[in-house]
């Protein structure tokens, strides 16, 4: 039977996907050359209207990767030479700080206890800092870091690139990209899309940081340095046979998200998370994980549970057609995940509501 | 309307491949966890069946990457301190020598004009090389070097590691792979699969020098690092969420193929081979673009055409619902490239033949 995917890693495919999908077999996009101008109007068709869903300024640039894992690797070897300062409290941000450890920069670690999240007037950058890389959205606790903040960070250290993490958060994070320099994504959570795909939106900063990495005789890696993204995305190409599949499905879904409207979009994403924090406000079987309201994530809804064994309790959601996420790592036994994405319906979250008020302990 | 791709780049599907997407859709594929026992299951599956349909020994280990480019960056990153040496005669063995340079190696170069082969006995070795890297089947030139060269490599250079890039030669390509230690491809050329997938086979050989650089001090990168990838493997797993569905597509197409049989295609191949050089060496419009014939390839077949501009000829077979693909870069105009692929089948090749034998010039 199938299932309503409410997970925050994989997700629910958006509600078009499998329409596309049938489309591009029609179109047989994945025969057309990479280099051909079929494939080049396929491109400029997804970097457009995701630059029209997100507000994304014309003078940033949208290129693609494999995966925002990807872009944890990509961000360090293009824009930094020596120093970044990230802020932990989640699996997903210790390993971008991990990532810039192994690639043999000095990393600056300021961390929180899990469930808690930072505030901009708490943390002095060192002036060496070339980098602060922020988790916008912590897919493993559902901290979110408030866009307040982020600007904060911006006014206070205004030399200092900001790189965001929005993994989980995009399209309903609403940011001013000009009080950042890097935000990036990958497809398979807000966006409804096949995993094997990653966003990265750069600032004009970011590319002269990795042009001054080569005048310096510094690498800023291969195929996917930014010189070599930018140099093919001028022409709507990529340097590698991308996934071409998933660019197009990209185009498609943002046209559609479009059509639907970005603040109808947040809008309703706002009353799902409602109905869920009341849930958890009230229920005696669940408490919020994240006591800070304003760190609280409107995307990942993350739940302690008291009174039954978590699998137990996802069990009984899932004899009811609806698959939601487990705590993750360490609190995989007493916690939930409730992912809340663009293509999850009020009406699901309703009947999930409805669900979850059912069981007992 | 639909046309037959019978392009080297992304080429046409193989011929079940829809019908596992649908399946794929049916059994949500794309929404479940990478983490979970089902996509362990798919992974297992694809690593096994492909092991099967090549013939790779038990030691021998299946990864994925996102493309075969990734796998020239991360080759040298895991598996050398110093110094490559590479056979280059073409656009493509030409990029994997350029990632060795951007990555601070001394890369040897030996080159051939296009349209020219190698033969092992007229290269000699450096002992301070670490890596041989050859492309074993030039997908910009239809340029092959045959595999017992590959082997008096071997035999001449035992502690030099060998990589083949075998891009489009895969599956046809019959290696005894104890004498090499890696060999990689994408899956969208002979696997007829969409693209946004590398296969990346190693030894133990190549594990073990990652490791001792990483003893060393090193880098060997970050979550695509060969200990990264294997430590994910080892549960059926990827470090990152990877494209999903190609993997699942992978297994499913390896099973479809191991069904036929890969002697069964392997024998169509040089059937189809033998009829496209047939018409190259008789009919006036063709000639062979490589001269020798143990260096022609039988699954890129690269003729030279006389008579009429190359762009005229493919518009004349694509009025036929075929598309041949182009001559490579500077040959654009006076070339075509027949990619010969398992899901090519004999009755399109004979269809082709009769097509280009129409043609006047």
């Amino acid at each position: 039977m199938k299932s309503v995917f409410l997970t925050p890693g994989p997700s629910e495919l958006y509600f078009t996907t499998e329409d596309h999908i049938r489309q591009a077999m029609r179109e047989q996009v994945c025969s057309i050359s990479h280099r051909s101008k079929a494939f080049e109007g396929i491109y400029k068709k997804a970097v457009d209207e995701l630059k029209a869903l997100l507000n994304v300024p014309e003078d940033y640039h949208v290129l693609f990767t494999a995966s925002a894992t990807e872009v944890w690797e990509r961000l360090i070897q293009n824009c930094v030479d020596h120093q970044t300062c990230h802020l932990v409290n989640g699996s997903f941000s210790r390993r971008f700080y991990d990532f810039a450890n192994k690639l043999g920069r000095k990393a600056i670690l300021h961390e929180k206890p899990l469930g808690q999240g930072f505030n901009a007037d708490e943390i002095e950058l060192n002036s060496s800092t070339e980098m602060l890389c922020l988790t916008q959205n912590e897919t493993s606790t559902g901290v979110q870091l408030p866009i307040e903040d982020i600007y904060k960070f911006r006014e206070k250290n205004p030399d200092t690139l900001i790189a965001v993490d929005a993994v989980s958060s995009i399209p309903y994070v609403d940011l001013d990209y000009s009080k950042i320099d890097s935000l990036f994504f990958s497809v398979q959570k807000g966006m409804g899309l096949p995993a094997g795909l990653g966003v990265w939106i750069v600032s004009e900063r970011c590319v002269a940081k990795a042009y001054k990495r080569l005048e310096n005789g510094e690498s800023a890696g291969t195929y996917h340095s930014l010189p070599s993204l930018l140099e093919k995305a001028a022409k709507n190409q990529t340097p590698e046979t991308p996934n071409m599949l998933g660019i197009y499905l990209l185009g498609k879904v943002c046209e559609d998200m479009n059509r639907r409207g970005i603040a109808n979009i947040r809008q309703e994403t706002n009353y799902k998370a409602a109905l869920i924090n009341f849930l958890y406000n009230e229920h005696p079987l669940f408490s919020h994980f994240v006591q800070e309201e304003k760190h609280r994530s409107k995307t990942v809804l993350v739940g302690d549970v008291k009174g039954i064994a978590a699998a137990e309790l996802i069990e009984k959601v899932k004899a009811k057609g609806m698959t939601i996420g487990s705590g993750y790592g360490k609190n995989k036994a007493s916690q939930i995940r409730i992912a809340n994405f663009p293509t999850h319906s009020k009406e699901i979250f309703e009947r999930l509501v409805d669900v979850l008020n059912e069981i007992k302990a």
